[in-house]
C-alpha cells in the first residue's frame, strides 16, 4: 500500500528518437502506442512487488482495445511527457487513460495526444482469468486515488 | 472511375516479420497500426491517378483518430490479410475500416483484430483543408460501393 | 535435397512500408538488418522440413555479427529485392550474404544495400551447440550451390 | 570548444522497451542500431551550436557502413548504457564507436555488444560535400580527446 501515492498518476519523461520520425517529418502514430505502454509499465512496476508476482505466477496482461486521438504532431528530439492514470478496474481488465504532451523549453506543455487502453489478464494458455485480489486491491487504489 | 470496383473493399496479404513479435511470443500490438497503414495505402493507391496528384499538390492525410480491438493473437510467420474499406468521407476527413485475419492452412480465415482510422486532409503547413473535389469523388464512389 | 536447387540464392521482394520512412525522407537505416532477416528466414525455410525440426528440438540461430553498407537510399513505396546466399557454414555458425536492390520501373535494378550476418547455434539455455547433421548438410549443400 | 570535455565519451542511459523485444525473449537485433544512433545524436548534441548550424545549413550525416558484434543479450526493462566515441575524422566522413553494455544491479556493468558506423555529409541533393571548418574542428577535438 504504501508504493501507491507515488503511482497515482504516473508521470515519465523522455525524447523522441530519430528512428521513431516518417517522412512527413513528425512522429509516426503508431509509436504512441509504444509511448502509451512505457507509461503503463511504469506505473505498473510503481505498484510494487505484488505486480512483479503476478507476472513471476504466470498472469499476463494483453491489450485488449486501444483508442488513440492525436492533436498535435510530435517532433524528433521534443521531450515527451506521458501522463498515465487507472481508469477503470474489474477483476479481469484494467483500463489504463493517457496524456501525451510535449514539454517546452519554458517548462509548459502542449498537449499532443490522449489514449486509453483495455488490458485483459491472461492465464499461460492465453485464457481470461481473475487478477489476484493483491493486484486487483492495488490497482483499485491506484485508481481511487 | 474505371479503378474503383476494384477498389473496394481493398484485400492484403503479407507474412507476420520477426521483428514484429514480442516477449510474449506474439505479434507486439501497435505493430497494427502498421498493418493498417499497409491496408489503407493500397486502398488509396488504387484510387488511380487523382490520388496521387493530391499529394504532388500538397495535401497529406494525418491520423487522427485510432481504434483498435484485439481477438486473437497473431504470429510469427502467419499470413496475415488486411480488408480495408472507406467508411465515412466528408469535405475535410475519410474514415477507413480494417478487419485483420489470420489466413490458415486450409484457406478459412480467423479474424485477429478490427480497427478504424480517421484521417484529416492537411495543407502544407498542417492546417486542415478540403479534399480536391476529384479525390473526394473517387472516396465517395469507394464509399457507395 | 530435392528442396535445395530453388533455395539458392532465395530471392524475395516486398515494398518499402510508411513506417520505415524517416525525416530524412528515407528508409531509417536499421529496418536494413529487419529485411536481411526477411530473406534469410525465407532461404532457411526452403530448406524444408529440416530446419523446422531443427528449431523444434530447440536449436535457435542467434546474430552474433552483423556489417552493412549502404549505397543508395530505399523510399517509400520502393520495391525491395532480397537476394540472399550462404556464404560460410561451420559446426555451430552460418554466414549469409545478402544484396539488397530497387526493382525500377523497367524491371531494371539499382543495388541499395549490401549486407552480411553471422549467426551461431545455441540451445535453449542460450550455450553454443552444434548444429544438426542434418541442418548442416543442408546448408553445406546450398553453400556450394 | 568549451563544450568537448563533456563530451568525450558521451555516456547515455536507457531503458530496454517491451516493444525492442522478440519472441526470442531477448531485444531484436536490429534495435542496437537504433540505440548507437541515440548515442551518436546525444554526442553531437553536445558539440554545441555548431553542429545545430551545420544541420540548418543543411548539411546531413547519412550512415554508409554499420558493423556490430553481439556478444550477450539485453533483455526488456535491462538499464542499457551507450558509450559513444569519434573514432576517425576525415573532410568528408566520420566514424563513431560504440560499447553497449547492461548496468547491472550493484552498479557494475556487462558487455553487450560493440558497434561502429560511418557518417558521410550531404548536401540537400545527396551529393558528398566536405564538412563546414568549425564542425571539423570539433569532430577532430572530440577524437582526440
Amino acid at each position: 500500500m504504501q508504493t501507491m501515492p507515488e503511482a497515482v498518476p504516473c508521470v515519465t519523461e523522455f525524447r523522441v528518437r530519430y528512428a521513431e520520425t516518417d517522412q512527413m517529418g513528425v512522429v509516426y502514430h503508431a509509436n504512441y502506442l509504444v509511448w502509451c505502454e512505457i507509461g503503463r509499465t511504469e506505473l505498473l512496476r510503481r505498484l510494487g512487488p505484488s505486480y512483479a508476482e503476478m507476472e513471476r505466477a504466470g498472469v499476463v496482461l494483453a491489450v485488449s482495445d486501444a483508442k488513440l486521438r492525436y492533436h498535435v504532431s510530435a517532433r524528433y528530439d521534443d521531450l515527451i511527457r506521458v501522463t498515465t492514470r487507472v481508469a477503470q478496474v474489474r477483476s479481469r481488465l484494467v483500463e489504463f487513460e493517457y496524456e501525451i504532451a510535449r514539454v517546452n523549453a519554458d517548462g509548459g506543455t502542449t498537449r499532443l495526444a490522449s489514449a486509453s487502453t483495455t488490458l485483459i489478464s491472461l492465464d499461460p494458455e492465453g485464457r481470461p482469468r481473475i487478477m489476484p485480489a493483491e493486484t486487483l486491491a492495488l490497482l483499485r487504489s491506484a485508481h481511487a486515488a
